[in-house]
């Protein structure tokens, strides 16, 4: 039976014709090289923001059904656009809305979670041998009213899709090479990674990295879809997120540095050392809908202690005031904060069977003056909260390390 | 029970923001009156051509199911910032896209044929109190393509659900103020029409006029829906449009000038007069898809006549090539033609019940030193071509000798 493989394009890779074109001939290579192929494309370049802004222009508060019902169009405009251009390559294809291919949703309307996608119709259409090509980010409920899957909604469809037709890759094709050792802007030796796991590839995603949205990493985990992170615009062969195996295990013990500037640290300070006070502090400011990261408590004099907290900086002044009302309820001292922050996290599922991971971590950080403020870990990432400007230095020197530059050789062999 | 008010808006009623505020407070004023309200909304301004233009950046022949994939986008931008714009001031809202509505149509895309509407979704929505904004211009195949319904295809969804909704009126809201007389541009003191029937605003906008497109004429007449022309942009009542009443017949003899110069009249010299060789030549230029409005024969030699015809000037090098050929087949003299012609008419029901119409006609363009070319009648209109310079002259002429400058006093008691 021939391979099927769902590929996604971001709306970066179709932002004009040329690239709707250049979109078209990928998909058509893939398709004359006995593949059946079906496509999730998301809206052209900033269609999306484009009718935000129309919409923001009528009320700061649009009705959420409606504001689905408008946002929805970009990718209808993408997905016919599309099938247009491969008609013209001389290729059969054909293109659906989410409700056209019954994406079938719950009704949280601009942040719709996928029920169940109804495969009959695109089955029938690849048994014609026509390339199926798929709204992202879209779906409907039971009642027939149009949702949005909100972000990363569309590498939501792609994994939701490969699931439901059993794809044997889903490829995310957007705007770099694959996922990075590094980010390649901050350590030139960074090293593409070849393989990675789903619970790396989240820690990754979840710790700054932008290149795939941890929510379709969860899913493709859940249900075993073996992901391709690759470029829309080059041949390169990407990297593959699938199973941990062995090879990962035994293979390098860290697959990856990461760092995070979008986060500011609050503390509070001389907090009386009560029983069920930090409960009390936490609960009020998750009421706000505050999302909380790393957390440290420290005695300050006797009887107190400080409070440390970070929290997304799109989040600060909520968090601030929230703040200030907790220091008056609970007769705490005061409020301070550092916004010159900055998260660095080593990833590895390598770290699990091996020891003194993080007092390598800690050493190479010391060895640069670096002071760690804040530290949390899981069992395949430790992160460090240190000076914003320090962030930099710190990633080179994590990345030098841990080898990270020789990552691929390693690996490449192993795994695949 | 209330009284059920269907209201369309064009584009150019919903070209920007603030256009779309000032639909939605028109719109909330009709519901606040007490009326059940639903409204058609189409694109946005110039956004279908927008969407075409990039349709043609891609393919000169877009796949037609595609092309309508495509451009139905636009009316549902249209019905969701609609939706919100009513929100913002404070009333219930909900929009619908023809899908969602089912608006089943047949499958011919890009002109498809309204077959059935589902009233459930939009009598459930008006029982809740809320005002039902559906997307024009677009349907649903029983396979779940998505179609629109061609030129003018939002005034015959609006049309459509008036039928199956059996509302009391459907108001045509547009740019102009209803129905007049003649031109205003070219007549100063032409006069707004109170009321019309279904044939004279159907031989109106044959015959040149701007307001409505037939086709959604035809169904308001074969269905008996009372239509209403006015403008978005006003309080003015419009035209009412309905069936012929004997107020109506009694009143005035005729009740608009039109022109057109939008034909050209191509004449075929010297034809051999054999049997249904008329018909030999009329059927080719029907083959190929030209569309002939009049015609003349006129005898020009022994055994020979002269066969004139005019057609839209947008099918005039298709004609030319094709008479080229009849020339040569049938063995005739020579094509002629002539690009500078204007059609002048006159239309009303009245014409039916009083005679000497057309002497008055040809006599008023005779004193204008207006030589007719061409004449056409129908039950209730008169057309001439003339020389298209004197277009404007007959026009005024016409509007003066048949006195309707003075049609709104004398209908508007009548009728209403």
């Amino acid at each position: 039976m021939a391979k099927l493989v769902v590929q996604k394009y971001g709306g970066t890779s179709v932002a004009n014709v040329s690239r709707i074109m250049k979109v078209a001939r990928r998909v058509v290579s893939v398709k004359r090289a006995g593949c059946n192929v079906v496509v999730v494309v998301s809206a052209l370049g900033d269609t999306t923001d484009k009718l935000i802004e129309l919409a923001h222009k009528i009320t700061p508060f649009p009705n959420e059904r409606e504001f689905d019902m408008l946002i929805s169009t970009g990718e209808q405009v993408s997905v016919a656009l599309l099938a247009m251009a491969i008609h013209k390559i001389g290729v059969q294809a054909i293109s659906f809305t989410g409700a056209q291919v019954e994406i079938i949703t719950d009704s949280s309307f601009t942040k719709a979670r996928i029920l169940n996608i109804n495969t009959k119709k695109i089955e029938a259409e690849l048994k014609k041998n026509k390339i199926v090509i798929i709204a992202g980010f879209q779906g409907i409920t039971v009642n027939n009213d149009i949702t949005t899957l909100g972000r990363g909604g569309s590498n939501l469809t792609a994994v939701a899709i490969s699931k439901v037709l059993g794809a044997d890759v889903c490829e995310m094709n957007t705007d770099v090479e694959g996922v990075f050792t590094a980010d390649p802007r901050v350590v030139k030796n960074a090293v593409k990674l070849d393989v990675l796991s789903y619970d790396e590839m989240l820690e990754i995603a979840s710790l700054g990295s932008q290149v795939l949205q941890p929510r379709s990493v969860i899913f493709a985990k859940k249900f075993n879809v073996p992901i391709c992170v690759r470029s829309s615009f080059s041949k390169g062969k990407g990297t593959y997120i699938t199973q941990e195996t062995k090879a990962m295990m035994e293979g390098m013990v860290i697959s990856g540095v990461t760092y995070d500037q979008r986060e500011v640290k609050i503390t509070i300070c001389d907090v009386p050392d009560r029983k069920g006070i930090a409960a009390r502090i936490f609960n009020t400011l998750s009421k706000e809908q505050i999302n909380v990261d790393m957390i440290i408590q420290n005695v300050s004099r006797t009887g107190c202690t400080d409070i440390s907290f970070t929290v997304p900086k799109t989040s600060f002044n909520k968090t601030l005031q929230t703040a200030k009302q907790i220091v008056k309820d609970v007769k705490a001292g005061k409020v301070v904060y550092d916004q010159d922050i900055a998260k660095v996290s080593i990833v590895g599922v390598g770290m699990k069977s091996h020891y003194g991971v993080a007092a390598q971590m800690f050493g190479a950080l010391a060895e640069k003056n670096i002071n760690i403020e804040m530290i949390s870990t899981s069992e395949i990432s430790i992160s460090c909260v240190i000076k914003k400007e320090k962030a930099l230095i710190a990633v080179r020197a994590l990345h030098k390390v841990f080898g990270l530059e020789k990552i691929s050789k390693t690996i490449k062999k192993e795994a695949f």
